[in-house]
């Protein structure tokens, strides 16, 4: 197969072995990749040598796809895969381009009639959701909601509000420390019979999921540290 | 681990192999288990075959979860649970759960204080957005439209519109016999300039991933058969 942008997973949780958590198939295909487009030169290194040796992984060229990715590199990504013909797309965790950057790269690969293919891998949004015992039939994601707080409180009853009227699930995303902070909100503002989830450290030996409404998260006075989670309401 | 519900990944293409597309860290998962809700008893018996065999298959209990099942029937699978304590759920394809029955037995295993755990898994709904080249930051699934085409036009401008208005990729699903249709009637009402994609037969050696403007669609005049379809709109 030539001239392809296949989007690749990685682990959640870097320290798990690739052979239990990611399908077989992926092997090969970083094997037979001639570029890989990543978050950072190191996690990109990192992720290589889990199929690779060092030598066949020092051929294997790098280019960063990131949030100060510009659109003029995008189009110079696009003649890169023209010239050199495999290359992938990996994030630090997860499914590339989910709650990440690569669309615009995999939306120019279409455009130019190139292959754009996958290998399957854990998503932590569709773990938590699947696990958080609300709605799969209907649901929105939002990415990240407001940073200041005035904003972001009024963000989640928005949200809240959403989610009864549609009887949708929603969705969102924090940075792993102010995870605290999102629940002590959340537990403030949201309403006594709303469901509230949040699903920490997915897949790893410290994974917790807890559902359960904000009149009993409220008894349950729960702490954490400063672990990546996913946030559900319903 | 015990009273355990553990919601399981099943393939999106039955006759692939299962270590080529699931994780390994499945097999002994499904070998630990003492029951199954499945959406068949057929489909249960094939799913446990992919991972031991008859002998040890049969002494597997099975019972449905579907659409036909009622909240009385849960309480019930809840005290099976109790009783034979590591319980899986499973749909015929991709993640139970998502676009599938199984989130009332989920709550209610959280609610019986319940370990509720998950191996990752192909989405077929992921899967298509990550490949669309559609943003990835912010996504609503819509699980099926309106049957009745009046409803259903209507529905697609609605999505048509929240997906302009709050820079969202919209997604949804439709019976596989319907693709078609599905295809022919948002080629006929949206917008020459929306971003539409079909994503059909993921994972399979039939696979097509079609994403451009409606325009360019138009000019396409692609035909397909009764395959099974993710829809995409930006």
């Amino acid at each position: 197969m030539s001239k392809t942008l296949y989007l690749l997973p990685n682990l959640l949780d870097e320290n798990q072995p690739v052979e239990g958590f990611l399908p077989s198939s992926l092997k090969p295909v970083v094997n037979s990749l001639t570029g890989l487009f990543a978050e950072s030169e190191k996690g990109a290194r990192k992720y290589l040598l889990k199929f690779m040796d060092r030598e066949k992984m020092q051929k294997v060229q790098i280019k960063l796809l990131n949030e100060h990715t510009e659109d003029k590199d995008l189009q110079e990504y696009i003649h890169s895969i023209r010239e050199k013909e495999i290359w992938g797309v990996v994030s630090d965790a997860g499914l590339p381009i989910i709650a990440d950057p690569g669309a615009k790269l995999t939306m120019l690969a279409h455009r130019s009639k190139m292959h754009v293919k996958m290998v399957s891998g854990p998503s932590s949004i569709m773990m938590a959701l699947v696990m958080s015992g609300f709605n799969g039939q209907k649901f929105q994601f939002h990415g990240y909601l407001p940073r200041k707080e005035e904003q972001l409180v009024q963000a989640l009853k928005d949200i809240e509000k959403k989610a009864k009227q549609e009887q949708s699930t929603q969705i969102w995303i924090e940075a792993p420390y102010r995870t605290q902070k999102m629940i002590d909100l959340s537990l403030q503002h949201l309403q006594k019979n709303t469901l509230f989830c949040v699903a920490i450290n997915l897949t790893s030996s410290h994974e917790k999921v807890l559902s359960m409404s904000i009149a009993e998260w409220k008894k349950l006075n729960f702490k954490t540290d400063k672990s990546p989670a996913v946030f559900l309401l319903a």
